[in-house]
């Protein structure tokens, strides 16, 4: 598989098509079977591989910021007698596991995308199942405040995967049945068997859909449940939305170009440094950040961090460690902090809010060491320091370097107390005081104020401080002895450690169903020459090795 | 490896020593390094394998029934210079993944037996560390309510898998620390990555250890803080323990046999199938239970069902389908559920309503299907109801069979109510009508009545019903389809649809610690001919891929 490229736009669109209908949008699957992102498998039935999902994210990415009109989203199909048949089986018979587990984990996390557009963007999402809707299809139906179903003898809801292939309904939908729909545990199981799915008044009595529909009536009630679901929304009246306009990016061979952002691949210490700079200017006021639109820092920068860190993900697996810097004014984040804070009640500045807190979950689930680093010039300030917030250990440089007599600085506003909840609900300073309130309410007191090293490690913001004789050789002690362990390990030990706390439904995706299905993606059951997802199709029935663990 | 025997008991010890001291007991590590299960290794240094924590299990278990004068646990290490050094590793690098599994699941639930111990029975833990203490040591430790560690240079606590093994801290090490002892994640990314742990001030500043103490004031301190534990127990004053007699067992080729219980296995048909019999007479009051003692069949039965159900899992891997039946009059169980009731404030009923709990919980985490087969002359009634709640799947027979004019009925009792709650903190009731708060009320008030297969369905509380005519077809079908599956998607689906809800510290060590372990114990980097596992201890490095997925 080639590079991997998650920028795209509707005039580029291969699987989707997005049409308007007033406070309606309409999100109609169509996918080529021929627009695969590798070779090697057809896109057959409505079935998806990473590029179909690139683009779903890329139109949910548009809808919150390009449509402040659209209140309500109908997710269909646009291929007679199937809804989506799921993750194509082919791609995931031939992809490495690295592939398998990246594919799923950014699904996840564009459905996830889908739920935060209901709960906090006024986006009400209604899926029309009409034909077979399976696996990942039924999972992308769950997304979904309300899924109606045709009832034509046909169409069915199903999560075939473990009778099927071996492997779990993974990319949520074990979880979203449980959790999200409330489905009981034996009926789950018995659903989560069965091959061929189910329909009718027993998938509402099951919870599975919400509504089963009769043919003759469907396109009426799709019209009368979207427009219900529009009327309950609270998205501005008359707002003009603003452009995704596409990234400026430059590859190099050892990095990336970006305005605001720069990754640096150093191969031989398996290291990419991710530099973020800081703003220039911030408007006067909201209708600054109007004019600015994709170029208002908040917004500019988070879309440019959160490329490359897919980018580094998917197509730099070696680069087991990341080191997060900064570079720039930390007033001038924090001034920038402050007009989303001011005008948070403007729709543009909730979606610019929320934007951000996605990419910072971004980087929580990414599965790379992330290690802060805090010297002169740094801004690790409000927005941006929750860069070392996320990272796994933030060091930071106390007193000056010789030769420059900048000290490095931090600084909390008050988007680190609420701004940006992880995915187990809390802001990342109260998971990391988790169990001291009275720490946490002492960072509270700081705000604004810019911390040296000695204050921020005596207020906890920080791992550890060295100063100018000790610096070079502890961080590069530190990294070269991370890059010693093994990458599973540590992949496994980041993913328990960053989440303290309460979980949520995301978490219980990201942590417990995310973990059972990498398990299952490494099992010779699955995988192996004789596993189901090699033999799915070839009429040869898989063989398993009987021994439950 | 031969047949893994969980029955022992004190007097065949040969890795722990307990000493009692009035209201303080002494359990003493002490491994004898020739005392492995299997050969091959040597257990070095205090450390363990699947039999010392067999050993530890019993002794928690007798010290809660056999010794209600015990108020407080000192854990502690006969051996000089070493707490305890962890799982064995060469243990680890010569054990089957399933072998390695079901190992850190025993031992997970060990672990969580002294914490309910400590929450539930009055008996408070102390880990007095002397010596170094590391992985599986330190995790032993921190179960313990109080740590502490002498100050004498060289003892240390330390979770080293990580650097060393290329495994997790994967025993509830990664999330006792955030969770329990609430070390902050920054903190404890250093900690689980330093070979040589901590000692000192600084472990008591990172919470990793809650007091060090100078070696000259060690043995007096040990005994003012047991001596301070002992005195908040709430243990009653003057009660005479009960003897836990050995479990009378007969190993047949194809089951085993307990007075109550009966295991048959089907090896062709991958299926064991359990079956429990109810009390054939229950005594009529408190000094009645009390004379029976581990007669008492609330407590023979679970201790016979607990050994079953271990046995399974360690010795017949194959067996992936476990059909859970009963034999015998439910009017007797809600008899003994009734005086289970109406005692539970006596610390020995206590002991018994806990025990069963555990048992259950066992229940819940053994990676097999669970199928409960509801049939005439059953009695799946109060606490017996509970298999087919922890079941995957009731079914049960409408109606008569030829030949027999007895019915299959169900009830439930108070004990379903709130005696026996599952990881996740909720009853398997309140679990499994997690969005139906008013089907849990309306099953609270069918309390005590004895209810028909029509009945049990309209009260959501088996998965189907089938007449006589269809009964045997459809059991057959549907345990033929689930054997058809592969065997680690079921585990992994299980795992997932069991534990809906809230999530504790229990289930996060099962769900999402042990599913990450369980991940790492498969990956080449651990188990592979160059990996940790296997090279450690014969100096030369493990090579590691270095992809991140």
């Amino acid at each position: 598989m080639g590079m991997v490229d998650f920028q795209t736009e509707p005039s580029r669109y291969r699987h989707w098509k997005l049409r308007f209908d007033g406070p309606v949008a309409h999100l109609v699957m169509d996918v080529d079977p021929e627009g695969g992102l590798a070779e090697g498998y057809e896109l057959k039935l409505n079935s998806y591989d990473l590029g179909v999902d690139i683009e779903l994210a890329d139109a949910i990415q548009r809808l919150r910021f390009e449509h402040p009109e659209v209140r309500a989203v109908v997710l269909s199909s646009g291929k007679a007698g199937v809804f989506c048949a799921g993750a194509n089986i082919r791609m995931l018979g031939r992809a490495s596991h690295g592939h398998k587990v990246n594919f799923c984990k950014f699904t996840n996390e564009t459905r996830m995308g889908i739920e935060d557009s209901a709960e906090n963007s006024g986006q009400q999402f209604l899926a029309a199942v009409s034909g077979a809707c399976a696996g990942g299809g039924y999972e992308i139906a769950m997304t979904a405040g309300h899924i109606m179903l045709i009832d034509d003898r046909r169409s069915t809801v199903a999560l075939p995967e473990t009778p099927l292939l071996a492997v779990l309904p993974g990319t949520g939908g074990l979880t979203r049945l449980t959790d999200k729909r409330k489905v009981r545990r034996d009926r789950a199981d018995v659903f989560c068997s069965m091959e061929e799915g189910m329909r009718g008044r027993r998938a509402v009595e099951w919870r599975l859909v919400d509504e089963v529909v009769p043919p003759s009536a469907w396109d009426a009630k799709v019209r009368e449940r979207a427009l219900e679901l529009a009327a309950r929304s609270d998205r501005p009246e008359g707002a003009v939305g603003i452009v995704l306009t596409p990234l400026e990016r430059r590859f190099r061979a050892d990095g990336v170009d970006y305005p605001r952002v720069r990754v640096d691949c150093d191969r031989a210490a398996r290291t990419a440094t991710i530099t973020v700079r800081g703003p220039a200017a911030v408007p006067a006021d909201l209708e600054g950040i109007r004019v600015e639109g994709a170029a208002f820092w908040p917004l500019a920068v988070a879309r440019e961090l959160d490329d490359a860190v897919l980018h580094l993900r998917l197509n730099e697996p070696e680069l087991g460690l990341v080191v997060l810097r900064t570079e720039g004014d930390p007033a001038l984040v924090l001034a920038a902090d402050g007009l989303l804070e001011a005008y948070k009640d403007d729709w543009l500045v909730r979606e610019i809010r929320h934007n951000f807190k996605r990419v910072l979950k971004r980087i929580d689930l990414t599965a790379r060491s992330l290690i802060a680093l805090i010297e002169p010039g740094s801004c690790f300030a409000g927005s941006l320091a929750e860069l070392a917030f996320a990272a796994d250990r933030a060091l930071m440089l106390a007193g000056t370097r010789g030769g420059d007599n900048r000290t490095a600085m931090i600084a909390v506003s008050a988007l680190n107390f609420g701004a940006y909840p992880m995915s187990n609900g809390l802001t990342r300073l109260a998971t990391r005081f988790l169990g001291e309130a009275e720490t946490l309410a002492a960072a509270e007191g700081l705000m604004g104020q810019l911390l040296d090293a000695e204050a921020a490690e005596a207020a906890g913001l920080i791992t550890v401080a060295y100063d100018d004789v000790d610096w070079e050789q502890e961080v590069r002690m530190m990294m070269q002895e991370r890059a010693s362990f093994s990458p599973d390990a540590l992949t496994a030990m980041e993913a328990n450690l960053r989440f303290a706390g309460p979980e949520t439904m995301e978490t219980r995706i990201f942590g417990r169903l995310t973990a059972w299905q990498n398990w299952v993606f490494q099992r010779p059951n699955a995988v192996g020459e004789d596993g189901a997802l090699k033999r799915y199709g070839s009429g040869i029935q898989p063989t398993f090795d009987p021994q439950r663990v």
